[in-house]
């Protein structure tokens, strides 16, 4: 036997296998066990009749794109389709040439991590934030430093006492500030027009780039909430744009966007050639072909009843079963509620294995999307996959769990 | 207007837009120029009316896995799939658990040198090599130490003497040996059995892992080829075996798997998570389908005639019009003539502009194959792609550029 430890990078080696990953990665074979781990679309929401029949068709026309290689940074007419999209749904401004369309929005996380940061870069975050946009910036040696939220997201005054205290030279790192303003994962909320303008002028006077990471904003199901994108504030060109087709048309296509200077963009498609070439042709006509029958819209005009109520079901079901020192977000979008049980010790880690073995049901600890090792008394559950039963039921299984283990 | 640059990483940094790239990146648009630059198969052989029924079969069949998020080492029932082809074809060993679904082979060497690179670290390759392996190689930081090639493959005791003259500090440092050992690129010999036992003695030696990337071994045309995978010699479990569907199948389904020991499967899995998460559904279904239907033989069977047909073209008129200090390689296999004109001061490189613009025809300098700066003089030319009347007129316009380049 060969031990193989001596050739990995630090990289690899510094990557531990976590306890956490691996019980998570084996409830999907446990059909007994809840599961409010994943951030994974309703199984209804997949429009399989439609696709079916797009990725036929588009072979059939278009086999020598689809099936061929294609461009590093896209498909010309993908990214085309993709501008058009943007400027019309989300006001944001996009040329051909400021666009990289990457193998989902982990590609392009992990592309720009590559592109900016050099170990001991510091990227600035929201506290809680994503969790596999952390890992992507620490691969790359990045420091985070995380600023908190409240229910109108970030909390810029904040960033700005953080940004007055730095030492110039310390400023001079900071690579990027890194944000999903609206519908934020894990948190749930958005940030206010007025935090997003000053967010904005703060990255001005401090002439930082902004990364507006933008998963969740088409799925936004309460009334009254800004959507107004930072891209579409940005007139200086500092803000790199993410968008993913995940969330509202298929995760499997794995096709992400990245919206940016074609400086920048240029930079991404010089680092994504030896990365992975380019992004699966066939996904690219298919998303662009959906975009253009309208297939995104429809999509969308039943996961937003869908995706509101079943999260009124999760909040109900919380009111009804949690002790009072629970507190959970009221999410205005996308597909999570994050609790914090305030109680000394909790630590929804070290009980996860209990969770599952014992009370059936899952979730993502909380101290994973915390860039400070704070939030061990938290977690995140997801109410877009499980059914409404479900979640009523493995609510209820949670409560269990909390108040078992806190008393 | 931002100037970006201060917030570039090294790499970004030092990734210079290479004028070669930049000229081969339009000749697409340029329907006048005869291209020998790409490594494209023939358009004719993309199984279009298979894969559409295919791809919306498997949709409609199976859309909850295929447009849905799946494991980041690959859906378990493609991997399946895949190591029984493997060992039926290629008289591969593999475990499910030792099989990693990557975003095209691209993404597998990116992962490789992520696992096993740390800056300064060494791999050992043939010289010439893959253009865009030593890209990966080198993005990660890695030293490249290259071994001359023969018509029998990588120069064996040329690696024995130079690992014998290397300081045991330095040996230390070698993570892996990369080698296309059939029908490589750009070269297109194979190794002859007796070569690779003997590199396979070698690594055990000295206790080296070896990466063997094997797009070509489906497109060997000529009789009488060893085609012994190194990875079905390897008892000891050192060999990294690298495949992929885009020369067999369709490059735009973007799919390539890495066969190792489960170890280095998890590593590959751990980074993975945060590179891209998962390769395409989609694809991998459309793939492993693709398999189960028999489909790559039947590509294979019109590929083999095909190819050699294309090659007999392409060497026929490098016979009636190069001149006589032109050396070029007689392929076994693959898709590439490789080509060195002996002459002082030629140039590939500085010539290409010319070519493209006055000759019109287009070819991959050769120095960029090179690990040692050597090379300048040669060029590597692809017959898959181009019409046999375009080969037939390609050549005739470089042997125009040759001897108007030379006297």
């Amino acid at each position: 036997m060969i031990d193989y430890s001596k050739y990995y990078s630090k990289l690899a080696t510094g990557i531990k296998a976590s306890e956490v990953r691996e019980l998570l990665a084996i409830i999907s074979q446990r059909k007994e066990v809840i599961s409010f781990a994943g951030g994974i679309p309703d199984p209804a929401l997949l429009p399989r009749e439609e696709l079916a029949e797009i990725a036929r068709d588009v072979i059939l026309r278009y086999g020598d794109v689809a099936l061929q290689y294609s461009e590093t940074k896209g498909i010309r007419e993908v990214r085309e389709t993709l501008c058009d999209y943007l400027h019309k749904k989300k006001n944001i401004h996009c040329e051909p040439e400021g666009i990289v369309i990457t193998t989902g929005s982990q590609s392009a996380l992990d592309l720009i991590a590559r592109v900016f940061i050099d170990p001991g870069d510091i990227v600035i975050t929201e506290n809680p934030t994503y969790l596999a946009a952390i890992g992507a910036f620490k691969n790359a040696g990045a420091r985070i430093i995380g600023i908190p939220l409240d229910d109108k997201g970030m909390r810029t005054d904040l960033l700005e006492k953080k940004l007055m205290e730095m030492p110039k030279e310390q400023i001079e790192r900071v690579k990027y500030i890194y944000t999903i303003p609206i519908a934020q994962n894990p948190a749930g909320v958005s940030m206010s027009f007025d935090r997003k303008k000053h967010l904005m002028e703060i990255a001005s006077e401090y002439n930082l780039l902004i990364v507006e990471d933008d998963p969740y904003s088409y799925l936004v199901f309460e009334e009254g909430v800004d959507k107004t994108n930072l891209k579409s504030m940005d007139k200086e060109n500092r803000v790199i744009y993410l968008g993913t087709a995940s969330k509202i048309l298929s995760p499997g296509l794995r096709i992400g966007w990245v919206v940016s200077s074609t400086d920048i963009a240029r930079r991404i498609e010089l680092v994504k050639q030896y990365v992975d070439l380019h992004s699966p042709s066939l996904s690219q006509i298919i998303l662009s072909e959906a975009i253009k029958q309208g297939i995104i819209d429809k999509v969308l005009a039943k996961a937003l009843p869908m995706y509101k109520s079943k999260r009124d079901t999760m909040l109900k079901a919380m009111k009804e079963n949690f002790p009072d020192y629970v507190w959970y977000s009221k999410p205005i979008g996308g597909l999570f509620v994050f609790a914090y049980i305030h109680r000394e010790g909790f630590d929804s880690g070290a009980l996860l294995k209990k969770a599952i073995d014992l009370y059936k049901v899952a979730y993502v600890p909380g101290g994973s999307f915390h860039v400070d090792g704070h939030g061990k008394n938290s977690m995140r559950l997801n109410y877009s996959y499980p059914s409404h039963e479900q979640i009523h039921i493995g609510v209820q299984r949670l409560a269990k769990l909390i108040l078992e283990s806190t008393n």
